[in-house]
């Protein structure tokens, strides 16, 4: 039964809230095609559409279409723009990048960037200038790419005395980390593939010797706890000395090994490291693998909390740059109607998509029947299911239960995805099949994946 | 070497943030109580404190001093005192809660609440009459407790068109499946257990039977749709049907059973629907376990997000309520320097709490030692660690590699937590070993629970 989307009421196009990007590579791409693609849903947010008027951009991004939009070669010439109200930083960098960020401050200019480096080198610095200026400069791409720790911890942790952090933040590390458990390989062996894969730089040093992870921490330590940015101040680390059998040894004790940046407030002060950390594998961020990130926060009050998602790569780290953009456009508009929508998306922009019915819900199924052992019931209940269109997917049929079982065999399958409807009509025939003996018990099944 | 931890500035107790509570049982407790014991840390980040100036409630909370506090026992008294910003619901359920909001937000007060049944029932009505008065209604409290998931989807994943959320969101459940699987016990026994315990209610129908869960997913689906709440339209099947032998079918198949709940955004509508779920054993949300909450968020631009922590319990709620109250607080503050700070403190309330070198820094280590095969080295190697006050929590000595060993045995200790200077002492005396052959590695480890 398809239902036709009621089309989404989405604001008008004046008024948008005007944008410059200076930076057009992988992160700045990403973040221009994110607001064409995701125009009318912000908007549907925001109660404004989010414009990019001009692009500052050494060299053109073949995957961006930037017909409609200024591109000026000279980055420095968006900040002359005087209709943009936010800038953009994604160059990268602590040199070019700083002069970018204060001189748009200086312009009395909102920035958004998703530069660590030049957070936790210079951040002390922006942040005054931004304070005497009145702007804000917003960061939340700068740690753990897609994941909203910063807004997390920030206000979402703000009742709260926070104890420490103990965060996964490279993902290039965790990948390699990750492998060298899963095959038993070694550390260089697994870097050569990162690096083939695109997950790990030309030169890898920045990732595996930490100072990334580093950058990160330093800024974690300050929303947490409060204190300067002290990038210089932190131990780090790196990995590259983890050998196959350190990793087999600590699996064998029960523990993983993960490339960590750790910060704790003590009684003494504050400690801010990042190092290879075994951890129990019973916790959840043990189990954390791949290039994902993981931040763990320990709180007075809420206890453990723990945020995961991609750490690194266009789309995660666009989605951070957008969020602050957003946060950015809200703050620009005074209007009480225009805080944060309590339903999310404006009172007049929400949508009367149809809430299916159950039964038009289409989901893999785990079914367990109860059978006379006669031969052949397998097979009459395969045939039902393919009359049906339903694929099994695994199945297990038990030996003879002893004693309780009075003589019922346990029949246990999982199928492939199949509209509930469907299910419904062939579960009904299965039951009355004569050899099937008790209810037939009916889970429905989900993988979960990106899909 | 202790520091003495110079005194964080406050900001003055002039001109507060001025609230009124409304129910004092377990959730309004913590909060009140959270708000006295965090007060100077909050007003550090808000830059203005929040004194609670009235409470309503009909009998007194023997875990909170309300001696410096006007407590009445008509509620309603609350909402006459014109000095109050923020009223604070926290009495439950949805008829005097529906008029103690409802006529708060008719005298313009902004209103925060924990109340998942209110919201998803009722929020409809409530958000258009808030909406008309210019006020907020908040309830990040309403879903999943402590994590702030409310503020992840509406702000963090702001960008992003959500395709579908799933969540363990009742702790109740995931209690009881966790303990069918883990000991193989019957659905009815743990529930026994879990009332003893009292992670369940006497009553154990909006836990089991999928309601609480149903009201929350209500509340997901809407901020991550844009579509309006529909609390009747939610499937809800419990988890009262499962079986010890059905967990441990799902098990050999290589899934865990979760009751979830499920929203998806589909072409032809959205799927509202909570109910036990076979998920792949390889999913970080698979490993949620006991009480504890996830929310696991697809998005189009940022993939996969996940967010774990107490979904339930006076502390955990009180801090999604008070994160709340402080986003008010910032809303009332109209100056420019009250948006949220950059690093989440006020410029002029950062602490100059020193940053700890290494040397000080207490933790425990994973040691691998290459050794010559002659007996007595351990006995050696302990000597050395106890002589530094060191303890041996675990000890691995593997026998003789063959082949390229070269006759050298690894020794791997885990030792237990030490200020690392005594731990680099200890290394230098056992490297000096003439037994040990090869420098010595060392590896931090952290439990990383709950201290």
């Amino acid at each position: 039964m398809p239902v036709t989307n009621k089309q989404e009421q989405t604001p008008s196009a004046d008024n948008p809230v005007r944008v410059g990007i200076i930076g057009l590579g992988t992160v700045g791409g990403s973040v221009y095609t994110l607001l064409l693609d995701n125009a009318s849903e912000i908007a549907r947010r925001v109660g404004r559409f989010i414009e990019v008027v001009q692009v500052g951009a050494r060299r053109d991004n073949p995957d961006c279409k930037t017909d409609n939009v200024v591109v000026s070669r000279d980055i420095f010439d968006v900040l002359d723009n005087d209709s943009i109200d936010i800038i953009v930083e994604l160059i990268g960098g602590t040199t070019t990048a700083r002069d970018v960020v204060m001189q748009a401050i200086e312009k009395g200019k909102h920035v958004v960037t998703a530069n660590k480096a030049l957070i936790a080198e210079h951040g002390n610095e922006i942040f005054a200038a931004a304070q005497k200026k009145g702007v804000t400069v917003a960061f939340e791409a700068a740690v753990a790419g897609g994941i909203p720790i910063i807004k997390s911890i920030r206000e979402g942790l703000s009742g709260n005395r926070i104890q420490w952090v103990a965060g996964i933040i490279n993902g290039t590390g965790n990948f390699i980390l990750t492998e060298m458990r899963d095959k038993g390989r070694a550390f260089a062996d697994v870097l050569k593939e990162a690096q083939a894969l695109g997950y790990a730089e030309a030169d890898p040093t920045f990732d595996v010797e930490g100072i990334d992870a580093a950058h990160k921490l330093t800024i974690i330590a300050s929303i947490a706890f409060g204190v300067p940015l002290q990038f210089d101040k932190v131990y780090t680390e790196g990995i590259t000395r983890i050998t196959a059998e350190d990793v087999s040894y600590a699996e064998q004790f029960g523990y993983r090994i993960k490339h960590l940046g750790i910060t704790r407030k003590t009684d003494v002060g504050v400690e801010l490291r990042v190092h290879p950390t075994l951890i129990p594998d019973t916790r959840l961020i043990a189990n954390v693998d791949g290039v994902m990130n993981a931040v763990l926060v320990q709180a007075d009050k809420v206890g453990p909390t723990l945020y995961y998602g991609a750490g690194a790569g266009g789309d995660p780290t666009a989605s951070a740059v957008v969020a602050d953009i957003i946060d950015v456009a809200r703050v620009l508009t005074s209007d009480p109607d225009n805080r944060v929508p309590h339903l999310a998306f404006q009172p007049d922009a929400l949508s009367s998509t149809p809430i299916l019915a159950i039964e038009d819900v289409k989901t893999a199924f785990y079914l367990r029947l109860s059978a006379l052992p006669r031969p052949g019931v397998l097979a009459k209940v395969a045939s039902i299911l393919s009359d049906y269109g339903i694929n099994i997917e695994a199945v297990m049929q038990k030996e003879l239960k002893q004693g309780g079982g009075a003589g019922r065999i346990p029949i246990v399958l999982l199928t492939q995805p199949i509209i509930e409807k469907g299910m419904n009509a062939a579960i009904e025939k299965i039951a009355a099949l004569e050899e099937i003996v008790e209810p037939v018990m009916r889970i429905r099944l989900e993988t979960l994946n990106n899909d």
